[in-house]
């Protein structure tokens, strides 16, 4: 069921993306059964947590995900886990949101869509939709890299390219007639895609102290905060982790606009994200804060990401970079666990 | 243990290329469980086998490969089981590979290794030498694409570009002195990683009519052939599927070479691997075949994947276009079901 913001109204499990009061949306999922009678341990990826999912089972996109693992590192005493989120059909964690989605598009029948996406969001419905036959148009700003054009193309996506910020960008799919709008910015369903990185998280190191995000429209933030919560709710874990929200210099939502410009957090520039509130609730209930990082601070951390294997975009970094400055000023607790989820690859940029 | 194809001298499970008299050597496993008792269920990731595998388990690498989805689709009246191979931390099925064979390294304290590769082998190496502190020489032909290139610069191997032929590149690699020459055409660990391709497989999808791999040192071809036998062994299958090598035109090594080149399959364009005799005798045991495929079936195979949602390189099309060949020829049995690996990742070469 799906349940308003603001009037309170509720809606069956159909695919729509605000109340007609205009508030946000949120999926409300009533549980009747402990979490192992739900798991479906006859699936090795992303369909063992299917019962979590408000979604017709007999309509779900061919293209399933994996699930991600999960790397430890010690650093600095601190017991890192990052989540490889970036290895996904279309190289980064939004196929988790896009799969959902579709399931749900697939379910009613609708064959064309719209969204406004800086690339990843973008690539991801391209390739779900070339897959299963939805037309895709996306808008995206002009000074999208170069490899994420061509693989628009190369997907045959219909590419509105918008000369202008990434508002303008919104603003040109929202106005676009024709097409289903699909963004994830609003899009409940999105949320319970990324929700699952929490569930598979949980099974594979069971609770720990911190998530750090990277975190622009909060489609990664509030999946994570949702799935911890209901795994709090199941009675699998005490509390819910302290939620860390990372932001690029100059383009911070949550706390004041630095004048400084960090142009490496692609992925997370939104100056207006719709659900801000929302993630500015979850941040408090969690016991969780917002940082910002300089352009400097990501490229630094990108590059250690490279050291230990990471193959990543500069996005990914972000959340890195604020790890190490929770660190620096002793923010962390000692000798605690902190989830870090690596959100895209780097292959789609690294190569040009 | 390690036991020699020629002399059948043994070896304990320590590192080795060669036996002393120069023959290939294959690790020999004894299992004395059910494999429901070695199976590991505590991971969701490749470590549910390492009860399979002759590796130390406190000697890991720490870049954990995922298990890979498979994506079935009906295909002219054939099911066909894609399985994403390339959804890896380095991009392609190596990972497998380099994952025990590194696994190995460790236990051993060897840090200094070398390698000859077309691109994905090098590129897996090299990451995984990265996250493990171990330097890696990477030899590859001058007509490596930029893309593997850069991305070699990257990870800071030591680059050895080799303006020759393919098995001028391995000469050279073979006469370089002060590192453990590592490569993946005789390493026996190697095929125990990639063997694991069909223990998930197996437990993802049960048993298949047909394996069909793009072919070249065999270094996926021969871990499939390998896993199906142990299955076979463990009683979970009857007997192991046909397994079908498709090789690129011009550059077979199974069969009477074409005079026309297919030059899109570059990760398979081996003309003398070392492993042909042992390629070929359980090609006759599964009663499969080996055909090649030309330029023109390649590129329109890679389109086709595409359009299921496959992002992946010219060599990963070099199979579907033998299984679209075999289709035509009406080689395959009626309403059979056929696994295909999907070999390594269309973002290395795409954005270029
Ligand atoms: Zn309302
Ligand atoms: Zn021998």
């Amino acid at each position: 069921m799906l349940k308003c913001q603001i009037c309170k109204a509720t809606y069956p499990d159909v695919f729509r993306l605000k109340c007609d009061c205009g508030g946000l949306l949120d999926v409300v999922n009533e549980f009747e059964k402990p979490l192992e009678d739900l798991l479906n341990s006859d699936y090795l990826d992303i369909r063992r947590y299917l019962n979590l999912l408000p979604v017709n089972q007999k309509t779900l996109p061919s293209l399933t995900p994996p699930i991600t693992p999960v790397i430890e590192r010690k650093i600095e005493g601190m017991k890192v886990l990052f989540k490889l989120e970036y290895l996904m059909p279309s190289g980064s964690f939004k196929d988790r949101g896009t799969y959902v989605t579709v399931a749900k598009l697939k379910e009613e029948g609708i064959k064309e869509i719209s969204l406004d996406s800086s690339g990843n969001a973008a690539i991801s419905f391209a390739l779900f939709g070339k897959a299963e036959n939805i037309r895709v148009h996306v808008f995206i700003p002009k000074h999208t890299s170069e490899g994420k054009k061509k693989l628009l193309r190369l997907l045959k996506a219909e590419i509105h390219e918008i000369d202008g910020s990434r508002m303008e960008v919104h603003e040109k799919a929202q106005e676009f007639k024709g097409a289903t709008y699909v963004s994830h910015w609003y899009n409940p369903y999105f949320l319970e895609g990324t929700k699952l990185t929490a569930y598979e998280a949980f099974e594979q190191i069971g609770e720990v102290e911190y998530v750090i995000i990277p975190t622009g429209s909060g489609s990664l933030f509030l999946g994570l905060y949702k799935g911890f919560k209901e795994l709090e709710r199941f009675g699998k874990i005490k509390k819910i982790p302290k939620l860390i929200a990372v932001q690029a210099k100059g383009f911070e939502s949550l706390g004041k606009r630095s004048k400084e410009k960090n142009m490496l957090g692609e992925g997370i520039a939104i100056p207006e994200p719709p659900r801000k509130e929302q993630i500015k609730s979850a941040l408090k209930e969690s016991k969780g804060v917002h940082i910002s990082v300089s352009e400097e601070e990501t490229k630094k951390a990108l590059e250690e990401l490279r050291s230990m294997g990471f193959i990543v975009e500069a996005t990914s970094a972000v959340g890195y970079a604020g790890f190490k400055l929770l660190l620096k000023k002793e923010l962390l607790k000692e000798n605690s666990k902190t989830l870090m989820p690596l959100t895209g690859s780097g292959f789609k940029s690294l190569t040009l």
